[in-house]
């Protein structure tokens, strides 16, 4: 079975977690392409959502589901999004589509962070696999990429990257993120730095694993 | 002695750190907006500026002052700021001129932090006589304002003015801060949040007050 069909599978199956009559949180990558696809049979259903990057913004309207802004909503049910990597502890390292500042927004307005995944996101340590990415302001660049640096890892600037906020996007190599909850708070405590790609504070309470034998729930 | 007279006696006094041959990191506002003034007599023996606003780069070049970019320069001798309010622990409020976030990253890479001020700055408890400036991403508007409301504070959305950075700013009223270093790291981690006005995780290390008896300095 290939990658893309497990990413289904895990999508799907966080449909029965969608209540009637809620605006439902919705990331944005490659696994939340097909949870938008598969929400759209709910479209009745729900009030509508509020999206967490420009691209999901418009799947879910090709999907005749109406887009809210964060600022018109007190709070969501729940939030759905994929990871770069997550741990058994449901701590998870995000930000490989550079829209990690509005995820973060959008699932810390939810009751309920569900994690949909296939099984090759899943390590023990964060940082094994996947580079941590940090959104930076310009002119902080080289300094935060010092400071990185400094705490052991090897920063990259992802070339010809602008996020939504206008800023860029530095991937931090060879970084093993031993505490994900103190690392976190340590980068969000850099000058310069405007969101770093680890959800420790804020972590998954669901985790949907598309496997061959079908969807595995972690709750 | 009026207030402008105090500023132009404390922005005088900073000239006596400048080194020969450094590049002067400068803040922004009204006090700083002296100490460039003088820092003109100067121009012929620093090699040049980095700043932290737009004014502030146009007043250095009007002075013949040659500005360069943070990503320029590894580190800094001095940076030269105001600020909003200043304790006897040398924590500042900063942000009334919307530009904290530059500021808190030119200060970031400064040795030695020179904060000039006149003496009606001075304060026991930050937030007693200025509200806390909070740059925030402009979809986390709604959101961070709640989780402030939850922290005690009542704040207020800075109408029409949006930062160099393309955020807005909130501004917390009533917001007595009694712990400014645990404040400070409290704010950076609410999503939303770019960066706050509290300076007390990277303090003054120098400050010094406009009198109309002359400069008092406190190292």
């Amino acid at each position: 079975m290939d990658q893309l069909e497990m990413k289904k599978i895990a999508a799907r199956a966080a449909l029965k977690y969608v209540k009637p009559d809620t605006i439902v949180g919705v990331g944005s990558g490659s696994t939340v392409n097909c949870f938008i696809e598969a929400l759209g049979e709910m479209r009745e259903e729900i009030k509508g959502a509020v999206a967490a990057s420009k691209k999901s913004e418009e799947l879910l309207k090709a999907q005749g589901i109406e887009v809210f802004s964060a600022n018109d909503v007190s709070s969501l049910d729940i939030y759905v999004d994929g990871a770069d990597e997550i741990t058994p502890h449901k701590a998870m390292i995000k930000g490989g589509g550079a829209a990690l500042t509005r995820e973060k927004i959008v699932a810390s307005l939810a009751k309920t962070f569900i994690c949909i995944v296939d099984s090759s996101k899943q390590v023990d340590v964060l940082g094994s696999t996947f580079p941590l990415p940090v959104e930076v302001i310009p002119m902080a660049r080289s300094q935060v990429a010092r400071k990185l640096v400094s705490l052991g890892g090897s920063p990259e600037y992802r070339e010809g990257v602008t996020t939504d906020n206008g800023n860029v996007i530095l991937d931090v190599h060879n970084f093993k993120i031993l505490n994900p909850v103190e690392m976190e708070k340590e980068l969000n405590n850099v000058a310069g730095v405007v969101t770093n790609g680890i959800f420790a504070l804020n972590p998954a309470n669901i985790v949907i694993i598309g496997t061959p034998d079908g969807a595995k729930v972690i709750e």
